[in-house]
């Protein structure tokens, strides 16, 4: 698959900002852009990957969650609704009901990638079984593990996955790990990187901290086959972050991001904002990943409209501060000429 | 400073681990070695720098910590106590009684620098004074402050430091954090460095998780003027690690280190061992540094005399598996010639 991308860039899935615009316009670069899918149910799955297809002839890539159904404790529910209550008063929405789902089905979402075959699939929050691997092999699927530590990308090696995707702990968004704690699972992309590449006899990609040209040099230094980056595309013309969230990219302040489970009850990086503060004392009661993601939707959504970044999901790397506005596919080939240029000179002075 | 060293790559001080020896054997290559000074009074200070300066006419670097006098609350210590009793008793110590001194003291430590002008000095834990780091500079040395955000960078060239060393999350042992708490003070070495080499016009130097020369090629990759390596000198023939501390970093299980503050006082990243997993819970209570470290020195080093692991602080970084065997002269060669290879090989690759 590395040998059909003529950049080693992945713009990674990132729910809420990229759809088929980004990617359709990445993969045309010769990097790799990636849909993320996992809000999406099973038709509107199906048009974006149609949609993307209309538009490109090179690779792309779709990213689901591996999610098991949620059944959720009703008293820690109504706990969670109470809590957010005060929230929903603030941007004027009515008394929470609680949802008709949790979230869109994993296994449909996994028969439409069987169906559709995408060139790259990759999978975030779990791990496959082997005749799933298999079976997506089978259709002609490259298929991709997320792995935030070692012990991760093994589970991904044993079930067959054609590569690792190495999601350090500098990334945005969510973190993927699913075997120990997260807090136990932090490891930085240089450490993880290489700790896969020396152990493992699978290709790995480096997520995390990187966002220009310099960290895509780094990471290929490491021996990462390609350069997953996130949070380098959030200001991108064709990214669907909202007002807000751009906003508290473009003026973040030093060291702003901060590991939260609060808006979503499963660990992510993101700017810190007011809801992550106040969140924060009673961080570890909040209902896990779905049912924490359902129940303040509507509450970012009224934050969103009413421009405000309090109570949203502002998800963003390490690295921040490094992101760019302009067209994806200038920021892609910016990224590339700037790190081929860092090869070039680290190269000339330090090997003539 | 950088222009006189003919490898940039940076032995890390670490105490425990690293005196003389191993300052003059990587000096002595065209890298940069360092005397972990902090736990030295001022006579054995002024020896060892003399002691370094009798073997090498080469630039070499002397770190201390810089540290308030400790005026710990007596309840607190005794509570302390009471905890380590049991682990004193499972080695065979007698009943703690107060240490005379919590730690050596950092002005006389400062007076030793001023009076020996090591080429080069680094300071961790806290920031100088701008006449502090006047003084040094007036005397020839070279300052440079450990930051591990870039608000710490910014405190630094604040102060007037010559360079900033920037200690990614992924580091091995203690944390230099002295701003806002370590918990939220966590930044991966990419991002470290990238940021603050885009904020500040100050060279910077890589740390972190970097421990093979794939490494070094990555951090020169990221704009590092030069790369510190610790976890990577652990084993080396001239380091002091004791036999089980060299143990555990052979046998290190994946993804085997963790933050613990229960050792010290102050947060550190080691191998987790069943000190820091008993201690978990109580994390919170111990007293800061240096008062928690003098409490339990006499119980490392029992620990250390009875070969066993379970109490002793076995530092490293998370790239520890990494770490290799061998002369300090002959791994920093080795490193080194790696780390130019990655760079050749990846010039040749993609901008060829």
């Amino acid at each position: 698959m590395f040998d059909r991308l003529e950049i080693p860039i992945i713009q990674g899935p990132m729910l809420g900002a990229t759809a088929a615009a980004i990617v359709i316009a990445v993969s045309n670069t010769g990097a790799l852009g990636s849909l993320a899918a996992s809000s999406l149910p099973a038709d509107r799955m199906r048009a974006a990957i149609a949609a993307i297809r209309a538009e490109t002839t090179r690779p792309f890539l779709v990213n689901i969650f591996v999610l098991e159904p949620a059944h959720p404790d009703p008293a820690e529910v109504r706990a969670a609704m109470q809590r957010l209550a005060p929230w929903r008063e603030r941007y004027g929405l009515p008394a929470q009901s609680i949802p008709n789902a949790w979230a869109e089905s994993f296994a449909d979402q996994f028969d439409v990638l069987i169906e559709t075959a995408p060139p790259v699939v990759s999978f975030t929050f779990g791990c496959l079984s082997a005749p799933q691997v298999a079976a997506l092999k089978g259709r002609g699927s490259y298929v991709i593990g997320t792995a935030t530590t070692l012990a991760e990308a093994r589970a991904w090696a044993a079930v067959g996955a054609d590569a690792i995707c190495a999601q350090g702990f500098e990334a945005g968004g969510h973190r993927g790990t699913f075997l120990a704690p997260v807090r136990q699972s932090l490891v930085g992309t240089i450490a993880l990187t290489r700790s896969i590449a020396a152990e493992l006899d699978l290709p790995v990609i480096s997520a995390g901290g990187i966002t220009d040209g310099a960290g895509v040099a780094a990471a290929l230094a490491l021996g990462a086959r390609a350069v997953q980056i996130g949070t380098g595309y959030l200001l991108a013309d064709e990214s669907l972050a909202n007002a807000p969230w751009r906003r508290a990219i473009e003026t973040a302040p030093d060291d702003a991001t901060q590991l939260t489970r609060a808006i979503s009850g499963r660990y992510a990086r993101g700017i810190e904002n007011e809801f992550m503060r106040e969140m924060r004392a009673v961080e570890d009661d909040i209902p896990a990943y779905p049912v924490q993601n359902a129940l303040t939707q509507e509450l970012r959504a009224a934050g969103a409209r009413a421009n405000s970044p309090d109570a949203l999901s502002l998800w963003a790397g390490q690295s921040v501060k490094l992101a760019r506005k302009g067209k994806a596919a200038d920021i892609t080939r910016d990224l590339w000429r700037e790190a081929r240029e860092v090869m070039k000179r680290n190269a000339e002075r330090w090997t003539a």
